[in-house]
């Protein structure tokens, strides 16, 4: 399978935010933040693979800005890694304020997601070419938060995850 | 302010998954099941504090087993660990089968919330109090979540998060 | 078949009131109650007969009490008694303030479900076995429900509805 | 205020049933019709009263027949008694076979609303007049059905409710 | 097959506009409405054809007056005439003042629909007969409409559009 | 105000057609399409005058492809010419096919919006100022839509809609 660049898997959802989907003081709620970022993943992710994809983990995310009602998000989601059958998923979130127009980044969150057959099992993916000194932090990074995941999931031993230890020494 | 237990802020949703709710082989998006649980997790972290609540962080959440169109899902939030103004809450989320009738875990979930009042800033929260050895054991586990929290978010240098480094020797 | 406890058919669905589901006075619609007790109850039902079920009917229900928007509301659902294919499930209503955490209940509701099979048939379920009094009550209640439903749909003569009957005597 | 007619507060609405409204055998939830006659039934009391309406019960309703998913559905409402402050609403739901056009009836279901001013208080309402055969027989039995609903609200004796009394004798 | 008249094809959706369903200003949004109508359509549609009926045009639409958020909104369509396999609807939607219970004109539409078979190919619908005034003018203005619709995809020259033609001279 | 470019309007919603959304042969509702143009457009016009923007009117659209449950469907809205205090927004909806990776045209359709304050009362937006080749020829054929939008609403004379005219010529 010849490689795909990020540019490639790139995938936007501008969106307004709406009554429903905020809590009491007015703000978006995270939930629905999060269920948005989901859906521009999976539709980068299956750009990249051209397969079924399925949801496999979210990275930690933090919510440091406040999202009001009325606003414009936009979600801006490019593949930002790809494994055997897994594809890390690097996620830009940005509100504009309508009346200077000024774009500001409300959030990041990375996702990833496994390509699968119609049974559900797991298929190989394209390798990822990144392009730019942006894509291409970002995918040396991939790897660390990788070996912290398998970590985390206990597959791997702290010792053994050598990029993630060297950031404690 | 009296401490809290978590068992006062347990919080139950049962539901079905719907068919607007699956991916095209019939299995729960996972932006699906991260907005349910946004939902239970904000109502646990409410009876705690007794005030409004806004999400600030989900840690890392794999999933693991798929979730087929027309389960029942149980999710399960209590309050795990109170800090200043924030709490962390701990999610379980099972599901079953209908002919058996047996439970199995689906996915387990950390979110944090901080208190705020109308206008939005933080306000304190009572301590939380845990009772079960389960409950200790995911309180002590909040503090090393908070220090690797703060590492990523470039708020903590990774030599002081003491109890997280251990992990790596 | 062996017996099963209203207990092990309890079913909780706890959520907020948004926006979308409140009328101009900023109450919770009857509707949308209805419709979230009957998810709440068809679980309630399914875990008691390990089947597919369907409504069959929902008893009469009063509101007495608004739920305005912001609200956490939980339905609480429990088999009450089981017939040959029809159960009878019990629900509770509760809503919570925010401020004090005082619960206190807000409605009551009793709707039918009939267990069937693929193709829509009816299929026979377990007995019920109530345990605690509350649950003796409502199973023994169970039965005049049941007479008053068939002579309003002029199933049964008035006058053979001898549970019914004494209360009007 | 002058009277209105059954006519002047006919409301219908016609929907099909999509794939998120349907149990696992392809037939729509009670509680999604429960929803639409809701807000088909509020419309028609807001059209007697001209003021803001809440639900305030549901009569008990039979669900009889199966609503196929792609059906279209037709729940027509009118107000069928005006008391002081409260109306009881008679709805007729229709369903239809696309290929052949036949209408049959699928559910009649019963629902009372009360007149509320901004701060939630009851207001009195014009009364009903009504006019051909069947809305006289409906407007009588809606005594009847009021009786009754003291009844089980313990806010009337048994003994009293002459008119429903007459029923089991 | 036997022609069928614009009143057996009548279909109304009369619904309330939610808080979710409407702009910074509290106005129902233009897209909301015109998915109402498109269901509305449809169902008038398939009334004539009894056949599944796909979207195929839109023609112009204007907003010419605001729907405020708690409107009662009356979507009333019919189908004006048919073609070989295509069927346009008019729309008429009415908005009422609660107070007053005055009725007013808000919008008037008009789609096209194919019938289709389960493959999604055309089949014949029947005739249209007009039997009021203002049915056989919507009637006779649907001929000058399709001209337009048909210049404006280019599939007829303008200046074979008699009809429309003559509107300019 | 200083003028704006088409570019600077850009607005992009990519997102999966799911089950609800779909007609009974699994093809996306026309409705649903043009309320999902209508949020693009929207964003688009209000991007072009930071200002509130209500929908004033909708080209005829044509629904030549049907698109399929499962697309991936991509909504690009350009605003296309600003007059006083209305903007014409152009949209080009794609479909891709998942295997191939191919994208296609599905639609274009034409939206126009009014900016408004807070009263709803028309204010003046900036004039468009387009760059390439494509967003000039749409921006001179604005002005024929806009002469054949007042003749269809009987607000110019057919004779003086010269550009439209020399159509028909």
């Amino acid at each position: 399978m010849s490689p795909r660049t990020p540019k490639e898997t790139r995938t936007v959802i501008t969106d307004l935010v709406l009554p429903s989907e905020t809590n009491p003081i007015g703000n978006m709620f995270g939930g629905e933040l999060l269920a948005r970022m989901d859906r521009a993943a999976s539709i980068s992710a299956r750009r990249h693979s051209r397969r079924i994809v399925v949801t496999a983990s979210v990275n930690h995310v933090a919510f440091n800005k406040m999202i009001p009602l009325g606003s414009v998000v936009t979600v801006e989601a490019h593949v930002s890694r790809a494994f055997k059958s897994s594809m890390e998923v690097y996620m830009d979130v940005w509100i504009e304020d309508r009346e200077s127009g000024l774009r500001s980044k409300a959030n990041e969150a990375i996702y990833t997601f496994v390509a699968v057959d119609e049974m559900g099992s797991p298929v190989p993916v394209p390798p990822l070419k990144p392009e730019t000194d942006l894509e291409k932090e970002r995918f040396d990074a991939a790897l660390r938060r990788k070996q912290l995941s398998l970590v985390l999931a206990g597959k791997m031993e702290p010792k053994q995850a050598t990029e993630l230890k060297a950031l404690f020494e």
